[in-house]
């Protein structure tokens, strides 16, 4: 890698950084005729320490290989994504990629321990520690990490990962608004505190459209909003007990109107099949905009509806449905057919909006190419002139991932 | 803060950034003639998100009024430090401060969602949110977090807290070596999981010379090697169900030889009191020369064995104590008198070792202005540049904290 882009860069000649391509805001699509540099390649298992349960590895190794290698060492990885199946290690590093595991585990700045990366000259930063303490200097390697492969490319990690756990229960709640779900979550946070695992939301609108368009069903009935709170825990009697009295505390105050609780992975299938199968079924109603914004809860569920008061007959329907203990909306907009007036129609109000109640335009998936114009729109001059004085340090001639980011 | 640093940094005026003045490697230490900037009137609370409990503060509050805030909330800082009662939040921030609660909640590269800090020019880097997943450009908070006041001042952060534990166990255990402790640590990883807040360890020289100079005994009698392992969940019942199953496990595979296992908070007091107590009293065996080290886990307890060997009789005693989950160790070596000789042949051997077991030098304190000169023997060349190459960037003329760090 080292000597690739040593020669990349003194032959001026644009690189573009490359793991399981599973990106979606084209980062890792080259442009014009930028090279790519793939990490497929590096995809070995450096080391593993069971006590520690710090695993280091190539940057390329694939997301679900490490699941599986970890598995039999009862230990899983703190990040898991839908791109499992091909996205890399080193790409999910670069892009600090988030994912439903972050609410317990915490994101990828926390979780990543040591990393090595080269820089546009191919000089080598060499960060590879495996200690969960080490402040010595400046700390490096945060600088590779969600910066998108434009100031180093990630060629080594050491990850912390955690033990496996020996039970996993959920609970599918049905409430009367969305001001009840936030006091089903914050009563979660209380009751089952150190064992919650995932906190999903999802709106009439969404599970509604999933019943007409799929073979799935609501276990519990029609409800303006809906939860699924996951737990994962090391003794499964102590958990379902913690469920079955949280899920009782909620009803009892009213804040859900119905719910179920399992442990049945057939039945707990069935309920993340309604969540998981969502995006690919919107489809069928027309051509649909999505968008992945975070919010501050007290205001993440108006959006949606301030969105169809704004689109009004612009649009066929507005669903809202995400990861809300990380405040993590996907909000999806369907029309008729695409067209670049609806699209801008849409985008300037939703990041003004967005921006407007300090959240983010793009909670896990970057910046890339596709929303680098909206960037300045969220980012202040001073911290758009840091960015640009970041990227000359480490990479003057420009010749990583040009067009990307900044 | 704008103000000032834009006026000192015209003028050449060189600045020393001071919080609550609680390090220890001198990097809030004026060394010359620099004027002290103080963050201790930017001392409020500005928001506090009940549900999602995230706090919004000045860089000026310090530590415990933070803690005494969240309590009226049932909630907690994710940091706790022996400092806390006058140490400040922007302080912590600047210098990514370790302590107990790290083995739990992470660092703070986790835990703070947003901070807003000051450049040596006067600009201000507004990086201000409160989300837990925002991936918009490049991270530019983590450039301040860890950096000691060197690349700007911290004047607000918003921090991710959580829910206070309804229930705090403790295990105080007796090991034959420290192999069979960490077998126990490791058990500990996979019974008690999600509830574990707290792993220390301390050898018998430790506890023997506290039982000779304090009025502490051990609730066990006489062992090799101590673990203590703390709890914290929110169900009484469930977590010492899960501590005395523990127990059980370490005894009958021989882990542990011997044990006490409570909840009771006087016995716990009295336990915590050896490990808490052991800094103040070592003073009694002559001068003490204290390190604060990180080690991969398999190489944690080697160095204390090797330092007695190579001292002999140049020192007294050398004492192997500390943060075993985060594989933070404190080796503490008592010698007759302070000499500038015993000093180096102590410090060359320690951070060579170190340095070759691939484990950290500084693992919460930092580098500040006394740990400088063995910076460069720890990180590459490389690293060094990169380095000073930010330094460049955000502080052309050198008026941050100069002396300390690079």
């Amino acid at each position: 890698m080292s000597k690739i882009l040593s020669y990349c860069n003194n032959n001026l000649l644009a690189v573009c950084p490359q793991g399981g391509n599973t990106g979606v805001c084209g980062g890792a699509t080259p442009v014009f005729d930028e090279i790519i540099v793939s990490t497929e390649w590096l995809n070995s298992v450096i080391h593993l320490d069971e006590t520690s349960g710090v695993l280091v590895c190539e940057a390329g190794c694939v997301l679900e290989n490490l699941h599986n290698y970890l598995n039999d060492y009862d230990l899983m990885m703190p990040i898991d994504l839908g791109a499992k199946g091909s996205c890399q290690i080193g790409g999910n590093t670069s892009t600090n990629a988030g994912g439903i595991r972050l609410y317990r585990y915490g994101n990828l700045h926390g979780n990543i321990l040591g990393l090595e990366a080269v820089k546009a000259d191919g000089e080598i930063i060499d960060c590879m520690n495996t200690l969960k303490k080490d402040n010595t200097g400046f700390h490096l390697k945060h600088i590779f990490i969600g910066s998108e492969g434009c100031l180093g490319i990630v060629t080594k990690v050491a990850i912390q990962c955690h033990p496996k756990p020996k039970s996993i229960q959920l609970a599918f709640l049905g409430a009367q608004n969305f001001t009840k779900a936030l006091k089903a979550f914050k009563t979660a946070k209380q009751e089952l505190g150190e064992i919650i695992s995932a906190v999903e939301v999802m709106d009439h609108e969404t599970i509604k459209f999933m019943w007409e368009h799929t073979d799935t069903t609501s276990p519990i009935g029609d409800y303006p909003i809906y939860l699924i709170i996951e737990t994962s825990g090391s003794n499964e009697e102590h958990d379902q007990d913690k469920l079955n009295k949280y899920f009782q505390k909620c009803m009892d105050k009213h804040f859900v109107l119905n719910g179920v609780v399992t442990s049945s992975p057939s039945k707990s299938e069935q309920i993340w099949g309604l969540r998981e199968r969502v995006a690919e079924n919107f489809y069928k109603d027309g051509y649909v905009f999505a968008y992945d914004i975070s919010l501050p809860l007290e205001n993440y569920y108006d959006i949606v509806t301030e969105m169809k008061e704004y689109l009004g007959e612009k649009s066929h329907r507005v669903f809202g449905f995400g990861h809300l203990g990380d405040g993590n909306l996907h909000i999806q907009i369907s029309v008729q057919k695409f067209s670049t007036d609806i699209m801008n129609y849409i985008e300037q109000h939703l990041y003004k909006r967005v921006n407007e109640l300090n959240g983010s335009i793009s909670a896990e998936h970057g910046i890339g190419f596709l929303k680098k114009q909206y960037l300045p729109l969220v980012k202040s001059e001073a911290n758009m002139n840091l960015m640009r004085s970041l990227k000359r340090v480490m990479d003057p001639n420009g010749i990583l991932n040009p067009y990307k980011v900044v």
